[in-house]
């Protein structure tokens, strides 16, 4: 049995199957959640909004719990760390990361870095000693951990290769982020032209649900086991 | 006179020179405001901390507002859209911008990306028209505007051509995010190697001051006009 953490960040909250105006990555994630619980109905589900639920950004006193040993943090600090010892928690818990990561502005919503910045933590995902030999830190979190990133671009070409794939602030953000705490495996599954009225926008989400049928395939009746090569199987899209 | 927009995003409210745990970032967004009062004294300073007083994260009524046309919003969208009509007034007023912003977990505050969110708002400071030719949005700030990133490092290497400039999602998104809207010119200067526990990070303190100030003497003392051959000096640091 596997334990998936499920995250939506769009501001959008309904979704444009039954709104027009709705978010497509909210679409994409339901429908890799849907695919996945037919799959593997036993299957350990952690659903985060981080849109409707927006994580409370660090603070200078956030910094000095996190980074003062847990035996010596005053009641004080230990509350301000207590949100973020959820999400560490969730994220510890699963064995597959899937976000609805929209672009907003090149970048991640600020909810979704506010998420990020609760979760990579000190001594728990990532490990840092300044005396260490070659870098100072290192991952923390069990290795194969598979990030699935379901995302969506107003504009086209952000993939790798493509014309904007320098502009590309999401992804390559995310997957920087966590792979930094030790998620092993990473896939991007993104819908594009959504600014253009035209059927190109159709034609990409139409690609990108298929693509979550096929990776849903692969990945549910997998072996749960850490590492496995059967788990290395990967789907790119951009 | 020129107006300076001057903003600060560190979660550590104190900075290095009186406090050993305090934010590189303040330190030099500080010395960069009191250069350039030195030098210009009667320039304008809009001072705005986005660590302190957060700007709201952009919501679905938010969206729904700023794509109304201004007069058909109702009295609800006005009023969702307020705190950001401040944000992108001062963003217009400002011949400089000058944004504090250290990298956390590889990426800008949560804090500073919803102060880019509410900044971006179509038909003030981008166009957008679906049925244009080319591109369907274009730049509407005034050009002219100089962009100045101090930003800090706990690595070494994410400047251009650096080892790590790939994992670099701070002053390149903020760029492309602030070139969107129409800023013409951008100076990076970093602080890195805080992680390390030697010398290089004073040295690296002490170049990004020195070049704060070369940066300030070129800019201070140029003129204001929008475009100018004069103020297209950068100095560029990593």
């Amino acid at each position: 049995m596997k334990t998936l953490l499920y995250i939506d960040s769009s501001a959008r909250a309904s979704r444009p199957d039954t709104d027009a105006r709705g978010s497509h990555t909210r679409r994409l994630a339901a429908h890799f959640m849907n695919r996945w619980q037919e799959a593997a109905p036993g299957d350990a589900v952690i659903h985060r909004d981080v849109a409707l639920e927006p994580p409370t950004p660090v603070t200078a006193d956030w910094i000095a719990g996190a980074f003062t040993a847990p035996e010596d943090r005053s009641p004080e600090m230990s509350a301000v760390l207590q949100e973020s010892d959820v999400l560490v928690k969730e994220l510890i818990e699963a064995d597959v990361i899937v976000i609805g990561a929209p672009m907003y502005n090149f970048g991640i919503p600020s909810t979704l870095k506010a998420w990020v910045d609760n979760i990579v933590r000190v001594g728990v995902t990532f490990g840092f000693d300044r005396n260490r030999k070659g870098d100072p830190y290192w991952p923390m979190l069990q290795p194969g951990k598979h990030l699935v990133i379901l995302t969506s671009r107003g504009d086209y070409g952000y993939g790798p290769e493509g014309r904007l794939e320098h502009m590309n602030h999401v992804d390559k953000a995310l997957a920087t982020a966590l792979t930094y705490t030790g998620v092993t495996e990473i896939t991007t599954i993104a819908v594009e032209y959504d600014e253009f009225s035209d059927t190109r926008v159709e034609d990409s989400l139409a690609d990108a649900l298929a693509e979550i049928d096929s990776l849903v395939g692969l990945m549910a009746n997998g072996p749960a086991a850490p590492g496995s090569p059967e788990r290395r199987q990967t789907v790119a899209a951009g």
